[in-house]
């Protein structure tokens, strides 16, 4: 086997590629995996502009083939997605069943291990999830986000008749709109663009501009426009008692009326990563189809293009392949 | 019997007594009550501040007799306390079961509804609740104040291995400490005085200055300082996916960093109003007894006295009685 990869590198804010990178060695219980597809999310363009101080290998969203796993030979050869965060297995958090918010974890390809934008990654076994045979690469790589989205519901309860309103319709409020729209609830996507409005034809939820902005009646906002006007516009719409999802990672501060949370009794629920086991029973199902999401799809060669592209207005889902 | 009375009333951000203020008329299903005494609560001082522009009688804390009930005779005599929140009954918010929400309410001494600090006042007889006869006046002027601190359990679930932390032993905070502590759980409060401290001696919870605040390991934190430092110390002190409920209202905003709720899945609550049945149940049984709080007890015509002991550092509660 080779020793070298072409791989990106991140430092400094600034990404080059590398044709002669050192292909990763597994460590204990870990595997060697061979990247097939990779996506391009906001985390990736916003650690570009030095959201999170990472070096490295960036790129989280994929899905790989085992090439190699000494201490699991069973799983080599496997068609897989991996969970992101690494972790420890000992501390608090850990012990106390919250892994994705492991005191000393580290992230792929966002924090402290080299991630997917390359030819080959490595993870620990148990973060990795095999795809089944009828969930082709171009669905199996939007798991990440995937889970992301079906977070909301493992930490609030969406009942059927709940007004529901997702603000931002991009990357990630794509998949929300569409995993929300499964609760029956009566399920409104703010959107800024006509693409934004033409994705979301088939899910059944109202699609309105801002000028038709609820007041203070949606049950819950689920605020995904990854900037601070969104949560104005969250704050707006939702009823006394009501819940805002917050879904969003920016730099910069908000400006809170706090009294004024009180007052209304509002709750906000920071949401993160997800759980990957039921996002590929969704994607394998065809509960959830991201196929219209994808923009392009760029060799790795191309990343300047695909990185160009991904940050364009309107654009939703780029790829890259390794 | 007699046409006027002795009234307090705020006008402008100014008190001023007046001895011949016309007694109240009750409205359809409305009651005449003899306000038999009345509390000073951190919301009445706020006021004075301009925290919010009410004109009118101020006080909403209070335990009176029924004068008169002219739809509802049987009321008259009974000792009572009132819930403060006048609701119009047919409303989204009423109808959906959050009469507190009502959109059209008036707020007893707050907001277009002539409040406590009179020798008389009105209120729906829906509002009413009658108290037990082992609940002294003293105690049954708490009913408000510590219906505010249970509707913290209304919101969230306090598990009996929960690590809680109360930020602020003031008035309200005092309140919500005791009825914390009934949950069993591990309960730190967070305390700025010598007198905060001692008023919590009986109720086992563990006693800690700022300098021993927790970091990062609180599954629920409630912040009742009445300031916006509070909320910074419990972003500190929770854990992630922990829970700061938001007891404190005040003039001014809150500079937030909305990323790092996010990355931690911290849940925000608002919590305002809470129940009063439950309430009197405690100080009838003795779950509760807040008579430790009471600094003093100040005739009406020494108004001025009262709002100076009540706004005065260290000063738990201070009673009007008409």
């Amino acid at each position: 086997m080779e020793k070298t990869m072409r791989s990106l590198w991140l430092e400094n804010q600034t990404l080059k590629i590398s044709p002669e990178f050192q292909i990763p060695v597994p460590g204990k219980n870990e595997a060697l995996i061979r990247v097939r597809l990779a996506g391009i999310c906001s985390t990736d363009l916003e650690m570009v502009k030095g959201y999170y101080p990472f070096t490295g290998v960036p790129g989280h969203e994929f899905v790989g083939e085992v090439a190699a796993a000494p201490d699991n030979p069973s799983w080599v050869g496997k068609r897989v997605v991996g969970e992101i965060n690494i972790t420890c297995g000992t501390c608090r958090e850990c012990r106390a069943g919250r892994q994705t918010h492991c005191l000393n974890r580290s992230v792929l390809g966002i924090k402290q291990k080299d991630g997917a934008f390359a030819e080959y990654l490595t993870l620990p076994i148990r973060n990795l999830h095999a795809v089944p045979d009828e969930v082709p690469d171009e669905l199996a790589v939007f798991c990440e986000p995937l889970a992301a989205a079906l977070e909301i519901q493992t930490q609030i309860q969406v009942h059927p008749d709940d007004r529901v309103l997702v603000i931002g319709a991009g990357r990630l409020g794509q998949l929300i709109a569409r995993t929300l729209a499964l609760a029956g609830c009566d399920l409104q996507v703010l959107v800024r663009t006509d693409a934004q409005r033409k994705l979301l034809d088939s899910i059944g939820a109202a699609i309105i501009t801002q000028a038709e902005l609820p007041q203070r009646s949606m049950d819950l906002v689920v605020e995904a426009t990854g900037s601070p006007d969104g949560f104005l516009l969250a704050r707006e719409a939702v009823r006394p008692q009501g819940t805002i999802v917050l879904k969003s990672t920016y730099k910069g501060q908000l400006n809170l009326d706090v009294s004024s949370l009180v007052v209304d009794e509002i709750k906000l629920v920071g949401s993160r990563c997800g759980p990957f086991a039921p996002a590929i029973r969704m994607l394998a199902t065809g509960l959830i189809d991201p196929a219209n999401l994808i923009d392009a799809t760029f060799p790795l060669e191309e990343w300047q293009a695909a990185y160009a592209s991904a940050a364009a207005p309107g654009t939703f889902k780029v790829l890259l392949r390794p």
